[in-house]
């Protein structure tokens, strides 16, 4: 594989940053460098910010029926790029190959449901709503948002901010992960392909001190973060003391309960999904397996085989089911919450470290299926975010019992419910506390045509992704107050007797 | 030019139709005869019904997704075919070529926004509207509609019915008019072409024998018309009789209202444009331009040079700025109107009868811009829509005299004003009794982004074309209520005691 | 009880009507004579349509937050006098006390409802849809509406009527039925209490020669009635050939089908209400229950059982559980369809002709609860709109065997099932082929918050009564396009030049 | 007037602090203490979050309907107590007693909009988005809310909180402003009155300290704010850094802008109302008044001799214009300001410094009508927000000219234009960079009916206070996915096939 050195793309330009540190980009699935991504300099992102804030004042009163033409056009290219694509993530990423033409596609239905801005995007109007006044809004754009994302979903993400953000009338600066940069490479071509104006979307690599160039920079308006809790409220705290918009999506620890009518053959492949697809490394993905008595047992039994039976390999493989995780950092971490799970006393029925591996992969950094049982809410397998292909199974009495341990955790980013019970899976819709639902499905992530988010630590800011929520987010509901009065010379006749012309009563002559 | 035998699009086969009658096709910019068209019978017309009817089954319950995947790649393929789209219609329908290119971007925007039915057929849910009862509305298809076209849009008109009845689930039996039926045997192409199911559009030709097939006929939901009034009031008693859903767009008489601070800059090419582009034969030309007394004489002196200057031709001569009318009959009807306003005392400032042409059109059917003053709103002329280049000018003593004039019209499809003065400009917005209204705009057309049609004896049904309403009219608003009860044997613990596992607790410990 | 003889409501006066014949009114809970209604003569008619269009130009144009105090100026009255509107409802229409009462209360949610119009009547607003082009719609109201209602919901009825038609700005003319007038009197008084403005609505008693005054009349705008399928396809028809807007809600019959996991303790209580409340005389009252072969013979034990418990007296008896039908008339009419029953082979379980009676209702016209089982779908029992507390129980194979039962019904008003599983539910929800659906509720009637109506010959038009619905019936979206252009001699300054004060330089100096 | 002390009003108790300290509490009209207010301790802030917690459970799952009848209620309770809850306000705060009964009035419409949480909370339902999956939006409460008011709105800023914070389901504590908290101890009675449970609003009086409380605190979910811009930030921080959801609205420097055409008779009441009323203690007060050059020096003349003749005395006087500031502190800021006007070179041409007043208002707290002329961006007074009535006349080239002054301000919370020209009507509407928009009107503050916030730093969050944002901050937008599966045993017949009892097969038999 090429060696990539990874460049910046800013006005349009791809620019290679020089004088800076970079870090090596590897291929998880073989351990091999393949790359290095910059750790760009303030000084070109602030280049960035000046682009993009340029850029605004056109892209902001571009009639929205030519944005949207943007919009049609990217989804094109997509599609014609679509493999490419893919494969960009399955090597970086290390996301399998299969899940990576999912996570495209994804995208595309993103952009798709992007093109809906202009029915999302019509603001009200009211006439009368006072003597001679008319009230109205408009849904108006803001300015240059900053987005930073996460390795896991290098497009998904990149679909969550930009198409929203610049078809309502933004312009945006993303900075990809540095362990996952490929695809945003492969994008920035797509951008000046269809014509893109320069500066409408920037990327620049690097860390944290990128976005700290937007919290006090009058040119920037908001922020979005797909990352960490902890990162999510440092981002918070800056961008209040800096007066910026921000939507911040934070950790997650999912449960998939499993009532005493579970469909076992919808159960197995959604578990085996949901926990294992992606590495585990996904904020939807399933951690912990919450089960009635009734069927405690047997479910260990199922899932424990059905773990088995899972095949690991390079993520191009399209034989095997699941790849690596993204690092060798990321890799001793899961090995260490499975020796505290260990230690604190949960039965480890199914160790995944030091998994079967084709030779070719025997330096990725693989982690196989792992399952606890015996696990209780209190255990710090049972709360914490592991991202990895950990699951954790626990006994409950019965969906209340279920929905209280819900409740009082610290994230809410998603739950899932296994029945064929009405009532069951109504009140886990009401009551579960999360901010995704889902019955008889193992990963909750709602369809593009509906928002996409968490609660409680999963998400800071009120608005989600998707939808009207993304709409929501990136503009204001601006509202203008109108007296429609009369000139100061204008005699306002009498509604019936001003004319002289009764058509209708001539038609009666 | 190729003569061209029609065949009926149905079950995805073009069929020819035999031992019926045709009539004849022709080219109004020449009066050539290019072809002929069948009176399709009674028996074709059921058997497009059985198809559609038949296709609806598994077309309604299509994924969404899928419906939209549909509408993308029909957006394409009309990409594809733009230009072949648009000679069809310059030919048949004698639509200038830029205009018919025209007609078929807007039919494009029409998909593009069609493409929002996903944001659009959203339904509402209201948890706990009472005690343990939630609300849910969905937003269902109905079944098959029928459609009939008017000669003078055979692309917007399709525009306007089916992507938005089969995008929601429904199908489509269309009947274009036999005076302009070359689009739809391209569209017809593109249908196989991108794989629509068979029967989800069908296209049949012939005369109003094919929608007296419809009305009481069981397999059949509801019938939409573009047309004349007359048509469409006879359309909605039989559907009434019938118990079918209609939405019945009938005929227009629009005012273009000059104020003492119009715009000339502004208000001659939009003069031109309404009154005069497809020859007069559109339901929102302008047909009564109104003039306050300040500008009158000067209105009249300006529009009369402007009209002086429109060259006409062969509709697929890009040089020229009008075609010709429909038919032969159409010409003789817009003659006689002519002669009606000469009896009736108006004062005839151009005469666009017997035109000067090219050698080639010598037999087309053409009339030309043609200018009355002084008239008044009790007038023939005034009052009935003539659908050809034929301006009556009225004057009015001011605003409120024009409002008046314009509510006593039976007709109400659109009204356009012409002025700087944002008082004058909302009064008419509000006050103005027509369904669609124009600021400094000669062709009030709304975008596709929003509905699109009249009122009064403009539009019979309470649902227009495009966007919102275009969903509202071809689905129903199905509600549910639903008891969320628990099992008979469940016993429903109270929330704050049914757990042992307080995990917000066990963090403080 | 005082002989009232009722008079008409019209431009805020009572006034009785001359010279025209009266029709008894009777209190069918004792078939005595209790007053007498006039059939208003075609000029009164006329009288109330010129009130209400004379009302309408200024109600019109009264700021929407004035007409909002008047309905929650109404709202606040009709808790005031909640119980004389309830014994109105229990004299005339016989309706049971305690069913009066929650009628009225329900009209009162419907007015708060209602009070949601400021929201409800937003139309939309959208920049920049082309270059310089604004677009904007405005939901207006429409003119005047007649409305005419059956006897069996006299003050459900003016809810879905009266408070959205006038909210929004329109005016009304309102015929009650000549069975059911009392509370229609009290409502006069209450719009007299609350200083509503003169002809906003009118009130006028007869039969269809008082809409046969509206159909061709210009002064009116549209028609709505509750009534019977015959009844409104030709009102549709008549409409159609007017031009009148139509809403138009008739027959039904109601499936409440129990599948194997019935719960029958939510069953039984809901059949009673379904089938007797209001004696079977409503639009959505049980009138088939389709069991699957494991429950059928149980619920066949069980409801007779729970049939033969009903107790039957004076409407204002509140120990009672069923009062009586509505006239001498309807009960012939529903013993007729008993005779029919038995003729056509199904067999009658449970006989309500003759029943026990307290002395005082001996002369009352009453049906008691009547059970017919082995009924097939084909049975005239089984397909018409009987009206009265009539059972029909059908054995069904499964869900999908019911689900194509009802889609070739004819009426589609509403559909019940009872059952625990969620993919019952939802697949009889989806798939039902009806406007309103209930599970595990027998009167699937949504709250006042979502839409009520059905589809197929249950309702003609595009629009429900109630939330969205009534507003998108009372309205129209008028959209205007507008352009945004300087005047002429206007120099529009490149925006970043056009300062020579920039304020954010300065504070960084 | 009697010595108030007052009481936190908590878990539906009035409870008197004990062992804090007291601050003194004025009558500013006259500068007498009427009464004191507590600093209440943390230990009883945390009470109230406990009693606010507590109450959420059972109030988040009330039916909507009953929380609906508790704002009905409390807008009933309202009218009936409306002189004495704009007395309470014209008393401590000294707003004119009849802008005092105007903002009890606009409170009463607030909560009528509130009124209409059941449509503006309604979710989406979506079916079949992919196969065989529903998607559904639940609107749903998030848990409790503070709320910390300013001094000059004491019952508006109430109205935006409470109604929709409690209308969906949370429970609220509100910290009222010290300087004003006598409405609030009118409305605790009213809530008891009402029969609202106990703890779904508490009323805690104190400093920063209260919120300080909520920060951290887990059964805390979000905050509001109206305040200042350095106080927003710091609150937005700490919300930040403890992940809960804000809304919080700071300063503001507002425009009103004459061009060419200004009538005069329509600006100058606009004018003093904008600039005097409350005395320029608003968030919407006018502070710049910015001029073509046509029309400066008569604007100047016709302001000055306006501003001259208003009136000054008791906030209870209905005879006078303008009452007195908040405090002596407030008073001496505003002087501060002019002699910083003075000092930075603009022209002093009316000075309210010492102004003439009744003898019984000597010791109030007041400014009279200031004006300053010649005022440039850059200076201090034209940029930073005063609170007083202290009015910068500016001179400015044209429209792009202030466009381009109030886009480099830092706030953007209104702006208002004066003028009859449509273009510059709608050109400001457009690009004025502010929240709120005027024409023709002096203070821009939306309908009930509509949002109300700014943008830049006048306001940090996303969401707006009133109508749909007021939900959308309130609310999370809950996704479910649904899988609409079959049970196990369940054999899905083919609709065509499943019955043999084909109903309108045999009608036509």
């Amino acid at each position: 594989m090429e060696f990539t050195r990874i460049k910046n793309f800013i006005d349009g330009e791809w620019l290679e940053e020089t004088d800076v540190k970079y870090v090596p980009l590897f291929n998880p699935s073989t351990g091999e460098q393949i790359g290095e991504v910059p750790l760009s300099s303030e000084k070109t992102s602030l280049a960035a910010v000046d682009s993009s804030h340029a850029a605004y004042d056109s892209w902001k009163w571009l009639p929205l029926n030519k944005r949207m033409a943007y919009l049609f056009d990217m989804r094109q290219a997509m599609i014609n790029h679509k493999e490419d694509l893919a494969v960009s993530i399955a090597v970086d990423q290390a996301k399998h190959i299969s899940e990576a033409r999912g996570e495209v596609e994804r995208v595309i239905q993103i952009l798709e449901t992007a093109c809906n801005i202009p029915t999302l995007m019509q603001g009200e109007h009211l006439d009368g709503i006072a003597n001679n006044i008319n009230g109205r809004v408009v849904k108006q754009s803001l300015g240059v948002f900053g987005g930073v994302a996460p390795f896991n979903f290098p497009a998904l993400v990149f679909g969550w901010f930009i198409p929203y953000a610049i078809g309502v009338g933004n312009t945006f600066i993303y900075k990809p992960s540095t362990q996952s940069p490929l695809f945003m490479q492969k994008m920035g071509d797509i951008f000046n392909e269809i014509g893109l104006p320069k500066g409408v979307v920037n990327i620049i690599h690097g860390n944290r001190s990128i976005p700290g160039t937007w919290y006090q920079n009058p040119k920037m308006t908001g922020v979005c973060l797909v990352g960490s809790t902890p990162t999510a409220k440092k981002m918070a705290e800056a961008c209040g003391r800096g007066g910026k918009r921000s939507m911040l999506l934070g950790g997650a620890k999912n449960y998939l309960v499993a009532m005493e009518d579970v469909d076992w053959d919808v159960f197995i492949p959604n578990f085996l999904h949901s926990c294992y697809g992606s590495a585990g490394q996904r904020c939807l993905a399933g951690s912990v397996v919450a089960a009635v008595p009734k069927v405690y047992d047997e479910l260990i039994e199922r899932i424990v085989e059905a773990s088995k039976g899972v095949t690991m390999g390079d993520a191009m493989d399209p034989d095997i089911y699941m790849g690596p995780v993204i690092s060798a950092k990321a890799k001793a971490n899961i090995e260490k919450y499975i020796e505290i799970g260990i230690e604190q006393g949960s039965t480890l029925v199914l160790d995944g470290r030091n998994p079967q591996l084709p030779e070719a992969n025997k330096n990725g950094y693989f982690v196989g299926p792992t399952v606890f049982t015996d696990v209780t809410p209190c255990r710090t397998i049972a709360k914490e975010e592991i991202f990895g292909p950990v699951v954790s199974v626990m006994k409950i009495s019965g969906l209340d019992d279920v929905l209280n341990i819900i409740r009082e955790q610290e994230f809410g980013n998603g739950a899932c419910i296994f029945t064929q019970n009405q009532f069951y899976a109504e009140k886990f819709i009401q009551e579960a506390d999360a901010g995704m639902i889902g019955v008889n499905v193992g990963v909750c992530a709602p369809h593009p045509y509906l928002p996409f988010g968490g609660i409680k630590d999963s998400h800071l800011g009120t608005d989600k992704v998707q939808g009207k929520d993304g709409i929501d987010f990136f503009t204001q509901n601006k509202v203008a107050t109108i007296r429609i009065a009369p000139p100061a010379g204008y005699e306002e006749k009498s509604i019936e007797t001003s004319s002289n012309n009764s058509v209708r009563s001539c038609v009666a002559q």
